[in-house]
């Protein structure tokens, strides 16, 4: 029995994962956390596994913890799994020797994850599981949210026949996080598949002092090696096992897979060789180019541990001559990544002759991936020298190792719609977007794809919403390079960002602003008109705060743009759209009265009332004035590459933008003033005791202490605020304050150690300007040289001069060096 | 300036270690320990490294922790190594990623060492390193103790010119604990080879308030790709950086590398490459089959990462056809082994065609390799359908892959003496036989080779020391298996061990035992006496102990047993060894005063005049009787496999005898009565206050208490001494022991709850028989069906019925499982 459900890869795996498992042992780590959140939910609702019992969930105090238990509850007969990336899959290393040394069955399912190396990255790679690729586990790689789905049923029904333990990955931060409607597999199928007698065998395994065992013992050079061998017959066996276990679950599910699946055409010449998401892009990409009639094919590894020769060499057609293996990792140093180097032994060990055989990699930490870079691949190797070890998706203006990009690739079937969403953290831009997938994936035959992009600023950042809808599967698990809509959900994002990029001609632009068509001539840059004009777009704009507002929902403006949404893009009858929606804001706000639900319904006839549709004027398309983005003075650094990373173009940027060991200058956040805080800290100079408590405990250095003499007080600009500092005869103290830089945390008032507060949250307006130039002069200002002594700056330890002190202590005689004066001890 | 030093590998290491680093942080693992240790005492004799400083050492909570530390350190500005191995080295991946990631130059010393799989091995092979390739190390391997000293120096000075950290790795548990005379560098030399600019620059790098940068960012899918890629040119530089660096060592001492050297006929047809000590071995090898005519050839590789097929393929002859690529490593699963995966790609990117190219595995575990095993590798690749994925150096009986050996190769330059030593753990036989290198290694222009084998027990265990000594380097990695020379310290082992397994015709056999030649008839097993007489040995005897205990030394045997082997040997001139003997019982001995200088220098007078040798008859070819190892009724598995263990034969067992998984019956030790115990601890049953915590705390489960009832105690053996059970009406209690199982540690002693102590140690032969019978006794008696309740068994939580208790419980009612009875609530 199969039932649809709009889920991401994580949630996939874990209903598998739940039904095979009396334990999960895990550390929470990401992308791989919402595995264990979602399984521990089930758990609390009392969801029962294959074998009658609830997942027991043990978090443990570190991923090493986590896998040295995974060890013993497997030594102890229990059936065992666990959720981890990156560096938390490292810290399990010495324990996955263990287990497959002892031929323990379990599953790790891996959202598999970028390393920290130059830098850190949470985001989807191969290198972490390419890392464990020695340590005896069976690997399974899955390339979509459907197949993590019934690779993971693969995953936990082989390990059991096959005595040896499976990691099970896909995409971190891609397929992990990609919601597809997907056809769930129920328990009782799956039950179908378990062979309860090796259940009982492993059962009666464990370690147990009524019939003790050992294991885990010690050897010495005389048998170590005899006994290392001993399992070879256990992993021979593996791939027969897998394609069984996978036919059981095509004949399940109708959904078929093989070690390795080629797609493409049956006579292809050029072929590449990969696993992960980016297989189900080069099956998009190959669909595409074999429909303009190009021999070309893919090869989808999905056993890569056994690595099983026979079985690859079954999957590539006769024909190819040229192939090209792509790894979704690095390995410095190596002569190829880890793929790649396979499949150049597998052809020399079948005996099979190419004439190219390139590596290459690509989407390391999570870089875009797209059937133009799929074409390029194949590109090279009709070149007269192909590239070999290339990289793709980036410009290398170093090794020169890139592959040059055509034209963009539109693979996509025809009939998918595309949609992208811009918002701003917590405006419910996201949440209304789930909410507009579930109802056109409940209620619809169409397939649906949802995938969310964000800055590292959580609150008060840059939100992308990536929606696709389409007749068929879709196989698109990149952002979307073409938009068939695009809404901005933010007016100020129109000078910030290059919103309409990549929307495709006559598409639709749907805009929240104030604005009316006159305005727009000064507000929107000339860049956009020109892209609005030339692309023939449908022009909408909403405002969609007023109606908001109106209606009583405050800033709130998700449902607004929802409404919107669903009447421009039509994918579709709107009739129906709104009673889905009202039907969901009812669900969703029942609880809550009548009021609210009255509420959002009245925003969501407001919307459709309000909604402008703007008749640009032809001239549009030769637009040389508009707004203009403002840019602050900084350095060269944040110019050429903090810039483009904040406008979204870091993409862009080529390898020789970068301190090859990852090193990047300080103090560069003084020119991203965001204003991000409602409230933000008034300094009460009346009650501040000057502790500076306050400026040690802002995360984002915004309270900083500053020293005036007379001069320097007296050419402070207006609304300054200063007082007699304490212990420095003739010096004025102030606290001044980076308003702009402020996130509105209130960390200072509680740390403020004076009788009654000397700060107090106020809303912004109120005092950022005064407060910013005030500061903006301060930091300006020469550190002065100025004399202390024990008694008078105890607890001044903070104090901005000191670490810019030009002369001898006054407390303890000495010359502090930066480094030291923290620990002087005069100061001390 | 060159000077000799007779060290072992680990020392040689350290030797170069200490002369670059300011920082070591470390945690101690085997057998990378001495490394750490001898930088240590170096450090407290205030040695001084080339920057002027001692050396500090910091020993953290855990690898991972001395990993952190290095990151650390090393991010500080200093120049920072460690010393580790194995698990060790997996706990520092992480952090490997992080260091190699920010191109900072250190050096890890790694001793490579199996890792625990089935079963822990603290022995070597190359997983351990093996499993770090991917992260982005420069990796360099030694094969000797002489290469380690010379590539540590390679290894230091390349990653301060690269920018790119260096792991330098040679055979855990045989380089590492080979002693050799090398020819040591001196740190006035070394210094010559110091960039001081860079030096400059890399301190200048450290972090510091006074110059901030930032450094370990977070990046986001649009640059990690980009950034990660910009350290292509650091890693492409490696190569000729290292390349020039052998050059400038080789300047320096007149010995030149390569990054892979290659050794063999000029017009080798085929060639075996592979790396560690093994590549040692097969230079010996190479050189033996050569001057026999062979077109043969070996490929030693230094440089394994960055992996350079421009020097593999300069390295490798143009007449070569065919290849075998030798892991010391295993990769269940994998395709292939990792070297045997980079020559495969090497070779195909190169366009260098072979007719034969295959992979295996040798050595796992510190498994032995010898110059027998190359020749069938070679004789592999002549077969009609090569074995690839083979294993050399077992029997696999299980998948076939292991090569057949032929004839035991004597590869050895002429003029080797070869000197085997089976002697007693803590006898003294190891520390003599470290004296008697270092007298020739001092005295002549000999090379010197000392490697020490144990088995795991420590004091009471068997030694076997193997000694070369020859006129030309010593390549031999590998124990003894063609010995001139073997000396038995220990009469018992006659009947225990093939003492003379491997003894040249000819050779000398030296033993130490009572007997004269007519004793000797029954005292040695026929076998024996066969080889004796048919390999025409030359048979000395001593009476050792009595020598020894007549001068005064007691049971101290090894002066005599040194001087026997002088005289014997005739290695060097026995008058000049008599010198040389005597100037080190001077130095050694002379702060303890005359007396146990005259002892011992009287000890080597008496040795020579007690020399006998003995004058076998002709009629010990046909042997058949004389002494027959006593064998011990016992299961199945005791007999097939842990009795050929004991008996030094576990090499002989071939895969089928093990379980893949590693897992062995337990109960075996009983089988195996060692008596090593001088004093055993004596039960005083009045004092008894039947608390069992001797039982509790005994480490071998020696002790152990019974009840029994009336009619068992009447039917005890003589001597049976028990006393009424407390709280069991009718039944008699007695703490039982197992005398021959004892190690005489005292703990029970100490445990004893007693007012006045109920145990005390005495000498073992007052009551070994008697306790033996009673233990023998009980433990064959049934669980006795007794009542218990909450009061009376307190305190007897470990009372042996309770592990076999037949009914319900007295105390709480229920019947308590095996796993259960001792959180049973009656005993809680």
């Amino acid at each position: 029995m199969s039932v649809k459900m709009t889920v991401d890869g994580n949630t996939a795996a874990a209903h598998v994962a739940y039904a095979f498992s009396d334990v999960a042992a895990i550390y929470p780590i990401t992308p791989s956390s919402p595995m264990a959140e979602v399984s521990d939910e089930w758990a609390a609702h009392d969801r029962i596994n294959l074998f009658g019992q609830k997942l027991r969930i043990a978090e443990m105090q570190s991923e090493a913890g986590a896998a040295g238990a995974v060890h013993g509850s497997l030594a102890g007969g229990a059936f065992t799994t666990t959720f981890t990336a990156s560096q938390g899959l490292l810290l399990m290393i010495p324990n996955m020797y263990k287990i497959s040394g002892e031929l323990l069955p379990c599953v790790f399912h891996v959202s598999a994850r970028a390393l920290a190396a130059h830098a850190l990255s949470i985001f989807g790679d191969h290198s972490d599981v390419m890392a464990c690729r020695q340590t005896g586990f069976a690997m399974l790689a899955s390339d979509s949210v459907q197949e993590v789905m019934d690779l993971a049923l693969v995953a936990h029904v082989a390990p059991l026949r096959a005595g040896v333990p499976f990691l099970q990955f896909f995409d971190g931060f891609r397929t992990s996080h990609e919601i597809q409607k997907i056809d769930a597999i129920d328990y009782e199928d799956m039950k179908k598949l378990v062979d309860w007698d090796k259940v009982k065998a492993f059962r009666a395994r464990a370690l147990n002092p009524e019939h003790p065992h050992q294991t885990g013992t010690a050897q010495n050079p005389d048998i170590y090696f005899q006994n290392r061998e001993a399992a070879n017959k256990f992993y021979n066996a593996v791939p027969a096992i897998v394609e069984e276990a996978m036919k059981q679950v095509g004949e399940l599910t109708g959904r078929h897979y093989k070690l390795f699946d080629y797609v493409g055409a049956p006579d292809a010449e050029k072929v590449v060789v990969l696993m992960g998401s980016g297989a189900d892009c080069a099956e998009e990409a190959v669909d595409y180019l074999v429909s303009k009639g190009e021999k070309v094919g893919a090869v989808k590894v999905h056993l890569y541990r056994p690595f099983s020769v026979e079985h690859l060499m079954a999957a590539l057609p006769a024909t190819v001559r040229k192939v090209a293996v792509l790894d979704r990792t690095k390995e410095p140093g190596s002569l190829g990544e880890p793929l790649y180097e396979d499949v150049v032994t597998a052809l020399r060990e079948a005996g099979r002759k190419v004439d190219v055989l390139v590596g290459g990699r690509y989407g390391l930490g999570s870089k875009e991936f797209t059937p133009t870079m799929v074409k390029a691949v194949f590109d090279n190797l009709d070149a007269a020298r192909p590239i070999n070890h290339f990289t793709v998706g980036i410009v290398d203006d170093v090794t020169n190792l890139s592959l040059p990009l055509g034209e963009t690739v539109d693979a996509a079937p025809s009939g998918t719609f595309r949609a992208k969403f811009f918002g701003l953290g917590s405006d419910g831009t996201v949440g209304a977007n789930k909410n507009s997938i579930k109802i056109i994936g409940n209620h619809t035959d169409k397939y649906v794809q949802a995938y969310f992009s964000y800055d590292s600023k959580k609150s008060g950042g840059i939100t992308v919403s990536h929606l696709r809808f389409g007749d068929k599967p879709i196989r698109s698990p990149y952002l979307i390079d073409t938009a068939d809509f695009i809404a901005c959900h933010n007016p100020s994002y129109v000078t910030r960002y290059n919103v309409l990029d990549g929307i495709r001609d006559g598409g639709i632009f749907l805009l929240n602003s104030p604005w009316t068509l006159e305005e727009m001539e000064t507000a929107l840059p000339a860049a956009m008109k020109r892209t609005i004009a030339r692309k023939h777009l449908r022009f909408y704009n909403i405002n969609a705060l007023e109606i908001a507002r109106g209606v009583g929902l405050g800033n709130r403006i998700n449902m607004v743009c929802q409404a919107a949404f669903f009447k421009t893009a039509a994918v579709i009858n709107y009739a129906d759209a709104e009673v889905y929606m009202k039907e969901m804001v009812k669900k969703t706000f029942s609880k809550k009265g009548d009021k609210i639900v009255n509420m959002n319904n009245a925003a969501i006839d407001n919307a459709i009332s309000g909604l402008v549709e703007i008749k640009y004027p032809a001239s549009w398309a030769d637009a040389t004035t508009g707004a203009v983005p403002v840019r602050v003075e900084a350095t060269e650094y944040f110019n050429e590459v903090i810039h483009p990373i904040l406008a979204q173009e870091g993409d862009k940027l080529p390898v020789s933008a970068f301190d090859p060991s990852g090193t990047v200058p300080t103090g560069t956040t003084k020119y991203e003033k965001r204003g991000i805080a409602a409230f933000v800290p008034k300094w009460i100079k009346e009650k501040c005791i000057q502790c500076n408590q306050c400026s040690f405990v802002c995360p984002h250095a915004v309270l900083r202490p500053v020293l005036l003499n007379a001069e320097q007080t007296a050419a402070a600009p207006a609304g300054f605020e200063c007082k007699p500092a304490t212990g420095f005869a003739g010096m004025n103290y102030a606290m001044t304050m980076s308003a702009l830089d402020c996130t509105g945390c209130g960390n200072c008032v509680n740390a403020c150690m004076a009788k009654e507060k000397a700060l107090v949250m106020v809303p912004a307006e109120e005092i950022t300007e005064t407060a910013q130039a005030g500061f903006d002069y301060a930091d300006k200002l020469p550190a002065p040289d100025v004399k202390i002594n024990k008694a008078t700056v105890k607890g001044s330890q903070f104090l901005k001069p000191l670490f810019e002190f030009s002369g001898a202590c006054a407390g303890c005689g000495e010359t502090p060096s930066s480094s030291s004066s923290r620990s002087c001890s005069a100061i001390a």
